[in-house]
């Protein structure tokens, strides 16, 4: 893998894939290929040279190729984005297995993790692709805003450091700013209890709680992350950074963000079914609230925030009812909701 | 110092003064007193039954007293809360000396520190008022909604734990939930920081910079207030707390936090002293960014964005060119800026 030229696949042509393929395409000498699943959305893409479904108004560079033929995405490519939901990565990566070089580098976007066995983005990568390094790129990266130019930074996350530096060269602009680190794990963990947090903020935006209760509810969040994001082997000093705090911050806080706008709507009453039908975009909250207080009874850690957030997707709980009980809390020592790692 | 019942008497009737006032007179057994330094504020609160000036719409309770009379304010009272600008700690701490009980509890509210001394606020308070414990209520309080009887939780430090029990059971309602911490000094920087931190959110949403930027713009500010309080002597995990991050978090992404407004405006072209002369309201970033900046320098710590704060307020740098120096940072580990302490 060079950090100049090269072919790069990025598979899954959403909101977030779409902006990561044009960012790296703004190298005019690096050949990008992004995959649809969707063989009309790609013709649809690469006739409109923008992605007017997930990513409209913004006009694609022309080393920019936009194909459905999975295979010939990934032949060739060093590095290979995963940019699919995570409930369909391990399908993505089965297809593309064949093709995908032996020495070729998979970074995941995808936010989550898998439904039933609960892997980590980057297990599932392993399992279908042994061999080839991983990487996550993750942070505060709302993609319109970073189509658009405006400045951002983020992390990439790979437990060999060479490969780490050459992907930061990799996805670095000046506009966008990128951060290696080893923590694959901790970094994992933080993106996929984000989203769930930022259900809660949501809700508790909904009910009209407040400032000082959403700065709260962050508070706790974070905390509640770290502990089980360090109870899985991750470093607490990841989740103080732009992976943990920062994409907290942006998810629980800006109107924006997907998963706050889902739990914003069900504390107004909405039913999430209608939710969900009413938009093309994935909220991973939903799906990673379940698996999240799975994997937290596992690793045997109190995560209240995902609880009660998990109750309500589940239908079993009403959102005023979760956002009470999680306003209503026991008070005492602060340390004591921590993480000691 | 009894929980219940007792004097307390309040010094300060601004926003937060007053609404701490109400909030501990909503134990109708408790006596409150109200102190405002200017007699015919003092007198148009109590006719008023309501603080039109700082807090309106809020009617006080009846067993709240409003007197001009500081003397008379803190005789026989338990517990004196202190709530006016940092600047003016000193010197009403001196006007209350005489009468104050030396077995009374000293809480401070005010978040910065003392221009020129540096002295944080619990350090003026030992030398004005020497052998009277001291402890510091703080973490993301806006002072409106805890008016209005929407949620909050706080914190109250103070490094005798019996005191900080008692008083966590004098602040706390079924709204607001008081967690306690034995951490003085971490949670008086971090009150003194955030404020710094604010005005730089503010200027960077004034430049619209993007909801990306800013969350890694909280990101790295809370690493750089961490590194100065754990130089400080404050712990790591309280600027993981409420104090810390869900004080930051509140201050940079509300639009009613007054530093992040007077950030905003100045981004917008305004100059401070025309921003400061439009409102009553005092906006303790603007002073606490020399503080920090000669603090950090006395300590040893690389605080970046304090700086560029501090040179806009000081009128040597644009507020455009500031957000883009730090936007422009050099990429590194993100470990690299995090405390270690």
């Amino acid at each position: 893998v060079g950090p100049d030229g090269g072919k790069v696949a990025v598979l899954g042509a959403g909101s977030w894939g779409t902006t990561v393929a044009a960012l790296l395409a703004l190298d005019a000498h690096r050949e990008v290929v992004l995959w649809a699943r969707s063989p009309s959305h790609a013709t649809a893409i690469s006739e409109a040279r923008c992605n007017d479904r997930y990513l409209p108004n913004t006009p694609l560079p022309h080393n920019l190729a936009v194909t459905a033929d999975i295979g010939g995405a990934v032949a060739g490519a060093g590095v290979v984005v995963v940019a699919v939901p995570a409930r369909w990565v391990r399908e993505v990566l089965v297809l593309a297995a064949r093709g995908t070089a032996p020495t070729a580098v998979i970074v995941n976007l995808a936010k989550g993790f898998e439904p039933g066995t609960l892997c980590t983005m980057s297990e599932v990568c392993e399992e279908v692709l042994p061999g080839r390094p991983v990487a996550v790129l993750t942070g505060p990266n709302l993609a319109p805003d970073i189509a658009a130019g405006l400045p951002a930074a983020a992390v990439v996350a790979c437990r060999e450091e060479p490969v780490a530096l050459v992907l930061q060269q990799l996805f670095s602009f000046s506009h966008f700013r990128v951060y290696t680190n080893d923590d694959v794990v901790g970094c994992e963990v933080a993106g996929g209890v984000k989203n769930v947090l930022a259900l809660a903020a949501g809700m508790a935006d909904g009910l009209e709680a407040g400032d000082n209760a959403r700065a709260a509810l962050v508070t706790r969040g974070l905390a509640e992350l770290s502990r089980l994001g360090v109870a899985m082997g991750g470093h607490a000093w990841t989740f103080a950074g732009l992976a943990g705090l920062g994409d907290v911050v942006l998810s629980c806080t800006s109107r924006r963000s997907r998963n706050w706008a889902v739990g914003f709507r069900l504390a107004q009453g909405e039913v999430l079914a209608a939710v969900l039908a009413s938009t093309h975009q994935v909220a991973e909250g939903v799906g990673s609230a379940p698996s999240v207080v799975a994997l937290a009874a596992r690793y045997g850690v109190v995560t209240p925030i995902c609880e009660q957030v998990a109750a309500v997707v589940a239908g079993r709980r009403a959102a005023a009812d979760a956002v009470a009980a999680l306003l209503e809390r026991e008070r005492g020592h602060e340390r004591a909701g921590l993480p000691t790692g």
